[in-house]
């Protein structure tokens, strides 16, 4: 049984390993989650539920990997930035992609019932996952702002269109010819006079997507007092305008 | 709040299609395992339980991926053999690896229940994945060889340890310092007069690890008789030797 | 003047290995040879000093690398088929890839004036190049069937057009509308009806392409007689139909 | 003749565009030039007909590649920075590496009778080429400095090898034991005492070696007067210091 016979077979495999000094981004996608969020009763248009189910399964993933800086998450996605300088998994991309996917679903099934206590997946969910490379503070902030737009544009529609079927009792295709060619002031506006629902004073989970950090946050110690730990935490800011970036200026710099 | 100006992000993912006409393997392996079969009680030197759960989510992810044609598993560890031909995701490497170790990962976690019944993983579990070419039938022999040798390698080696240890009742540090140095045929011989084990005879199952295949099974109709139908069925065939790939000619020939 | 401090960018550089077992084909590209070879006077349809320059600079390739088995030219271009074992560079694709169209390109400027005695290129001529990989024997034929069939096309097309031009007068404009949308016997049977040319009298060369191959060949020795030597011959045979590789098995069979 | 039964062999080519808003480096190197160079004759330490061919084989790749916005070359070697957001072949890595690397190399050999008038090469010069990326203006500037360093370093070392055998008529292998282990301090003490040379007099090509750039130089116009053109110009600067980019930090920025 000579195994050094077959071993030469290892030499098919690539070297995938980054680009040096470039910000890895991970992201995680659900598959076919529409139709999964359907079958599993998810509220409309958002279930609290399944989104702090998904920043509970980030929260492990940024436990796991410490040179994750900041992790950002809406609908059935979530993307993981790599620090520029990390030599996890010496920058493999697959190493990267596959451990940071398997651990978010691993832990988005093991924490379920935490958020959905009275039932159980009707099948294992699955997430698909990609690592991709922006070279500059400037790219991986756009990247982020790509995604934070897209939460807007899909929150603000489906809010609107959640609201024209469950408080004005139309039909899934006449909410959809409705909005139709619609702005997002016209969106606005319906919700607004229709729904008396300011769009603005709307949660900013659901708004803004959710922001995972680390911060130094006091915490009480056995003696009395405090002591600051690291820990990470979840904000719903803006993260395409310059003041979270200002504030959060370590992020972008080398450390 | 213009989507379209951070949309160039997109560009930056790469095309990581693979080369057409070649056998694509997805491998999924446990992370850490040694440390996690110890903290969950697994039974050694093999845990039917835990292989039967492998197996469970291998079996899972070949019904998701009907191109698929072969998985090996063995260990912590399981092979998926996609047919040459496949189109599945564009054969993006990517995709194929973060969804099959997704969907893999997904169903251990969920289907844990049904082999570990009284407990729940102590935290989730991780696998990591990775796609390989290999470009012709040997070349994917080869593979598969490789990995059934080293099934072979380990378990006899497990086998003699945890008996030294269970049976003869040596520390650990002793039973790797007798077993230092010795060959296969060493092995045997320890096994065979010390505890009368012959190793030929321990469960196939763990000796040659596991094969999932398709085969067309009977399955009985109402209106009485049976029909045929493709069902995915476990085997423990020696996969090194030339009979196998007789008797199964049709996964090495295209479709 | 510190170099090691300025070293790490080497680390910048990515492996591109070749993956193994599989043909390296290293084709190069003339770079607006249809502009050159208007500039340079090339005979119409074609230009035998050119194609013979061509392959001069294809058999210096094949003298440097011994691991190409077969190169294959036709109009401005030239494939190299590389064994399938090669470990030349490491199979690195880029050091394959130009040093192969370095050379191609050097020896064609440097061996220009043994074939156009009478002037100089008017600038220096550019050759790209690429590698690419193909798995199967039958894709490797496939590749250089595609080749030579494209010679085909493009040598009826063109012998048909310049006749209408260079011996009925036409212009090219009105040559090119003559010749729209007309099939192969279209213009096989314009070239004997109006200029009694049978097109599968044409020399071989041209119809055909150029293949070079290595062949045992007799020579010469001073003590009288003759020994067998290996060297590089052209031929312009067809090897899209199986013969040529029957008589030639040598050449998808591993050395 | 059906050329699209082969065609489908065009989708093993694989997609080998560069991440984009990187820098991109293509180095091309000399194959074999310490042989070549002692074939041919070249002065040593140093040729100034061969690094004057080289320097106009570069200029001819920055006539044809209005992206490359620098090239540095030092011996048998040239590096040449594309813009970050150039969009030439479309960032296609091998395009851009076997492109520059042919031009250089036929300019190389076009244009070698103006340095060496009186002898062609004894066969034809090759040249690799290599693309590289640097993400960042630091990475591309110690991407500079590391070839400018080893320049000083190579170069130091031949003048004094040099003149230990041509002035003070040691044997090679003398002068090499001679070197060994001496630091740059030791080199340039014995240049001075030994051979009256102050280093930092010897010319500053051969010091620093050249960089090329574009440049707006004024030009007599028929009308009497000048206007400014854009023309390349070839400069000896160090490229280590902060000095040129502060002089020239347009290179550094977009455009």
């Amino acid at each position: 049984m000579a195994k050094s016979k077959f071993e030469y077979v290892r030499l098919f495999e690539s070297d995938d390993r980054c680009l040096p000094n470039a910000w890895i981004v991970v992201r995680v996608d659900g598959k076919g989650f529409h139709r999964f969020s359907t079958e599993h009763g998810y509220e409309k248009p958002n279930d609290v539920r399944a989104l702090s189910l998904m920043t509970k399964a980030a929260t492990s993933v940024m436990e796991e990997f410490k040179d994750i800086c900041l992790a950002y998450g809406q609908s059935d996605e979530y993307s993981f930035v790599f620090r520029k300088e990390t030599q996890v998994y010496s920058r493999r991309s697959a190493k990267l992609s596959t451990n940071v996917c398997s651990l978010f679903t691993s832990a988005f099934v093991y924490y379920w019932s935490e958020y959905f206590p009275t039932s159980r997946p009707l099948y294992p969910p699955v997430f698909d996952g990609r690592t991709v490379l922006y070279p500059s503070n400037q790219n991986i902030r756009d990247y982020l702002s790509w995604r934070q737009a897209d939460c807007h544009i899909n929150n603000l529609y489906n809010t609107t269109f959640w609201a024209l079927i469950l408080k004005a009792g139309l039909t899934p295709s006449e909410a959809e010819q409705k909005l139709k060619g619609t702005l997002s002031s016209d969106k606005n506006e319906i919700l607004f006079s229709q729904f008396a629902i300011n769009y603005n004073n709307e949660p900013a989970m659901l708004r803004k997507g959710t922001v995972l950090v680390r911060r130094r946050v006091p915490v009480a110690i056995a003696s009395g007092g405090t002591r600051e730990v690291s820990q990470i935490v979840q904000e719903y800011s803006d993260i395409i305008g310059d003041e979270f970036w200002n504030e959060n200026s370590h992020l972008l710099t080398l450390t």
